[in-house]
């Protein structure tokens, strides 16, 4: 059987080797990229299903356009409006199955073999082969705690004319970290004056942890002129209130849009209906500030657990910027005083002391920096939290 | 913005326009493609997702594996199991959004712009859009009351050294047309002698309304040495169940299955978990076997009503094979004593009388025959039918 050109491009992912070891009994995980299931509101949900069951069986159960369910479309628009994004209308966004797919539709509607995408680097590895099996070329601008760096981002749109500039501005997967506003309104003057096309990713703006950060350049770009009509923006229910449901969202300028939505025809139909009226029913009835704010405290408590713990068991053979939201610390080994400076070996001697982690070297396009790691502290307990990375201490101590 | 090359080889769905006009009031509908909502087993539905989560709730709202929920996998094989699929063990099929996605990651992981695929003329819409996204030719075999004509497929296969076959062989959309036994058993044969992948698309098999059909490609797969090696076989809860859930599936080789399984991980992660421990919990309560006899008897009734008021009211002018299952009837216009010949003229006409209907031409890959109209019999009750044929009698007669 001979397989089609495009998937030369890609390779099956090395993390998912990694994930099958982590079945092992007794493992402290800091690998996964999830929320914490035990945090989910199942009794909204349970609410809200039965609400959509009862009110509109038809409409959650039946096709449904491919833009999505308006009633969605409505809460969805409303939910970034309370966020501070003015003149987002219901039409001007499309559901998608999680934001995954928005990524793969603006792969399929405009990435041509040889294409050249700007991403973040480290970015979010599904980001990288989403875009290579539609042939992209990547080039990386790097990041640091205030975001990707500006300077490097103009060099490399001047030199090489991007189909699109890929970020993920807030709490990022996996870097975790917060671009300033300043950036942001300079990414957004950037993109206007070079007439490049800006993806912003945001499925963990939500997930701050003491003030809220930035606004989105969406919310942004309504005091940057013309810079709405050069932004994409994607938008996920994932990481608060359900993975399983799929639900993401994508706002683009209206052809975009349209010719998104044109190939997401032919990609799935439309999203699960079921699911679409299931949220549209959770977001009306009010629940997601209770719950945002509920998430928010239990991750920043296990963040600072997480932190403190690695400043004090790790001290100088780690470095990194306290995450100021999100699910993740984005960590860097320092080799001090000869310790292991590879995250790849440091992931494989964890598991023998019982903790997991996913190595950063995945996460770059190219130029990987083998020394970086990538913790995840949202599914373990502040207890477990400490115990792991003793273990992590362990580990990198022989 | 210029948009990705692989855009110039597909347009807009000269459906879509049609499908505007439909709001009018007081139409009568055959246009749809889509099963009727009142007949959604709600109730069912609502106990297997207040099962999900009561039993599963981590399962059903968190992320999930890219191949599918496992307790869904297991209650697919035994459904098609019970279909008379020998050797289909959960692990050979992936869960996918709406069998539609199972067609999108085919193209994915098999065409490579300039391949050939060979489809059936007249074949479903979305499939021919499908695959030209990725950059097929389609070449068409035609379909006649027994399915695909094998001698052509041979010929074209011989010929063209395609990448794959694309089959609806049981009551088919648009066509409605049933394959024979005879005819599946010699594709099978051509498949292993050829060494030619065949995609067997089967969402409607189940809507059979006396006997029921011929098994399918796959079931037979058992009796042809090899087949099972080159065939590809699609399955969706959407006609029977309910497409808002948005469950496929689709049975495939390991190394192709591995592979599309890797392109799914990029377009959507996963099916929504959320959608697939409900059907996971309605197919364990064994409701499906009533649920498929309600609805078998309901269309079979709906589509004697529209067989006898066709032949009734427009006689000679239009020729059909009536179908022994599925949601529509396939028909053709004969120009019999001077009467309209042309579908998409007649459909324009129909709206004038209060009758709406999908002309045939585009579902044609090429060479349309614009003589042909889709008249779907499956939302529409008895009386209304016989009305609506009625109506479309009139407009063309004037």
């Amino acid at each position: 059987m001979r397989l089609a050109q495009r998937l030369d491009n890609v390779e099956t992912s090395a993390i998912r080797e990694l994930f099958k070891l982590l079945g092992k009994p007794g493992i402290i995980s800091f690998a996964g990229g999830f929320p914490d299931a035990a945090l989910f509101d199942v009794d909204g949900i349970r609410e809200a299903v039965l609400a959509a069951l009862e009110h509109e069986p038809g409409a959650a159960l039946q096709y449904g356009a491919t833009e999505g369910f308006d009633p969605l479309r409505e809460q969805l628009a409303a939910f970034m409006a309370a966020k501070g994004v003015t003149g987002v209308a219901p039409a001007d966004l499309i559901v998608t199955t999680g934001s995954q797919q928005a990524l793969d539709l603006l792969g399929k509607t405009l990435i041509s073999p040889g294409d050249t995408v700007i991403v973040e680097a480290p970015t979010f590895l599904a980001t990288i082969q989403c875009f290579r099996l539609y042939g992209a070329q990547l080039l990386t601008v790097p990041v640091d705690g205030q975001g990707a760096d500006v300077e490097v981002l103009q060099r490399l749109i001047a030199e090489h004319r991007p189909k699109f500039i890929y970020l993920i501005p807030t709490f990022g997967n996996p870097s975790g970290a917060m671009m300033s506003e300043a950036r942001r309104r300079r990414v957004l003057e950037l993109a206007v004056r070079t007439r490049t096309l800006v993806v912003e990713d945001d499925p963990y703006g939500d997930l701050y942890f003491d003030a809220p950060p930035p606004p989105s350049l969406l919310a942004l770009s309504a005091q940057v002129p013309g810079s709405r009509e050069c932004l994409v923006h994607c938008g996920s229910l994932s990481k608060v209130l359900s993975p399983g449901l799929r639900i993401g969202w994508m706002v683009a300028p209206p052809r975009l849009l349209a010719k998104a939505t044109m190939c997401k025809q032919f990609s799935d139909a439309h999203t699960s209906t079921f699911a679409q009226a299931t949220a549209a029913q959770y977001l009306a009835a009010g629940r997601m500030p209770a719950t945002l704010a509920r998430v928010r405290a239990i991750y920043a408590q296990r963040a600072q657990a997480m932190v403190q713990a690695l400043r004090h068991e790790l001290g100088a053979a780690i470095e990194f910027v306290p995450p100021r939201g999100g699910l993740f610390v984005w960590a860097r080994l320092s080799g001090a005083g000869g310790a292991c400076a590879d995250g790849a070996e440091l992931a494989r001697r964890a598991i023998d002391h019982g903790v997991a982690f996913v190595p950063g070297a995945p996460f770059f396009a190219r130029d990987p920096d083998r020394a970086t790691l990538r913790l995840s502290f949202a599914t373990v307990d502040e207890d477990r939290i400490r115990e792991g990375v003793r273990r992590l201490a362990r580990a990198l101590r022989g």
